[in-house]
């Protein structure tokens, strides 16, 4: 089944101890897009500048993204620059020009409007929510915020998130967006606010499942070493997502699957620069992960 | 099987934001004690002050723990202060009286010497190291340490990690050992050091096992509150060496069990002051709630 992603595509900066990239292909919505559409068919709604290289929309294409979805508007494209230290912790942003993606206005094409599957990636809730309203009646809708949307457009979110069936969030944003210390009551109050489910990324150690019922804990895949950890929580959603397309139904079992395809495509992601590594991934070395990945957990 | 424990026998003033405990039943031994012997047989070698309250001694004779080997020395028991906040996390020592603790010198009585399962729980590894000249081949043994004895008796510490199946350490301890800031580099550098197996305890996070072929991965269980977290770690040790102490073989299999039911034990831990949770723990609540764990877990 198809899976519409709206988010962003930008030109990413990054410096880790392993040296620096400059101008190279990012955004929200890239790293969904290669990571869903190792399952499924993905389309994407995004906007970038007349500069954006010419090379990074072939590639995205020869991935088998639909990308007639991608707006071209004058000016430049979205640029982020970032900085790692050793702990590969959150990055220390050097500088973030939004450029086009300041007035991004997603229109979803007519032929995008069935899409079963949504992910509204990290934009404005109010935008995340224009989005919802343009779909008819999608079979999932997936969310992601950010800090910034928690403290300045908080009403917009909650609203929003009425309409979710799976919300994607960091630990810090769920204690901000509740003010509890504990993970598990802040999980509590968020599915007051709504959404079926939520997944709760820590990073370097898994992450939280929590619905109405249940809960599921799935620690992370241990790596021997880490490149660049850019997108790695949007290749996360992609897995997520696109494992989810891929079933009948999204329950208990599935999701709990999908949670650790979605672990297996963030390792992937952090392995090199940029799209690098991700650009290069085959079904058998996601099924190779994934096998491995049960092993190493299941006792 | 048998398991023998050395270590602290405890009078601990613990604050958290829950309320304070004055002079309440701890100690790495305690800890260790009452968690193995739900699953084994615990011979505990410890020190205490002759102020040390007659009821905790019935309590832990009552638990089925073997306390012939608690010597009772004239003097005042060794006594810590912490406070916890919010987050639980590392406690703030508020004073540490080593009393007739720091003259500890372990001596094995002849009938605990043919122990199989032999805990050295966190004290000098010169006298980790004595304790185990006095066994007659204990068929696993299984280590703690603290970053006081990496810091000061580095090589004592190594020379034991020699003689040790499996050596418990938390992360930090694990990157100030090898000075290795990846995790997983720093658990290969400390299985070089000697030990057959490792386990790096992440508190909230989980832990992870590595053995020269392999690791295992788990998260912790997660809680609704925690009430004072004093004594998780020896609790899960318990936990770990109790289960393996019931097992034939210790193996990846087993090992791996033996790890969700030390997870499993240090929620208990973790409920109530002090040993108050523990105390009333049956073994149909560790089966039920190690079921939870499994469920919780896999995918």
């Amino acid at each position: 089944m198809s899976i519409l992603v709206v988010g962003s595509v930008a030109l990413d900066t990054i410096k880790t101890p392993f040296g620096r990239e400059k101008d190279v292909l990012g955004g929200s919505a890239t790293y969904f897009s290669i990571s869903a559409g190792l399952f499924g068919c993905v389309r994407l709604v995004a906007v970038v500048g007349n500069d954006f290289p010419k090379r990074y929309v072939s590639f995205l294409k020869k991935k088998g993204i639909d990308v007639r979805g991608l707006a071209v508007k004058t000016g430049k494209t979205f640029r982020w620059e970032g900085e790692y230290g050793w702990d590969f912790a959150d990055p220390r942003t050097i500088s973030t020009r939004l450029n086009v993606f300041s007035d991004f206005d997603p229109v979803i094409p007519e032929e995008y409007k069935k899409s079963e599957y949504v992910f509204l990636a990290n934009i404005d809730p109010e935008l995340q929510m224009k989005v919802l309203g343009q779909m008819t009646r999608p079979k999932f809708v997936a969310c992601d915020t950010m800090n910034y949307w928690i403290e300045n457009k908080r009403k917009h979110l909650t609203r929003l998130l009425g309409k979710i069936d799976l919300f994607f969030l960091n630990e810090s944003e769920a204690k901000e967006l509740t003010g509890c210390s504990s993970i598990i009551r802040a999980a509590r109050g968020i599915l007051k606010m709504g959404p079926k489910r939520i997944i709760i990324k820590k990073g370097e150690h898994g992450s939280l499942l929590f619905s109405e019922n249940s809960v599921f804990s799935t620690p992370a895949f241990l790596l021997e070493s880490i490149c660049d950890p850019t997108g790695a929580g949007d290749t996360f959603a992609g897995g997520v997502m696109g494992y989810l397309s891929t079933q009948k139904t999204v329950n208990d079992k599935s999701i709990k699957r999908a949670i650790a395809y979605g672990g297996v495509m963030a390792t992937f992601a952090v392995e090199d620069f940029s799209l690098m590594r991700l650009a290069s991934v085959k079904k058998t070395d996601i099924k190779k992960r994934f096998e491995n990945f049960r092993r190493l957990t299941s006792f």
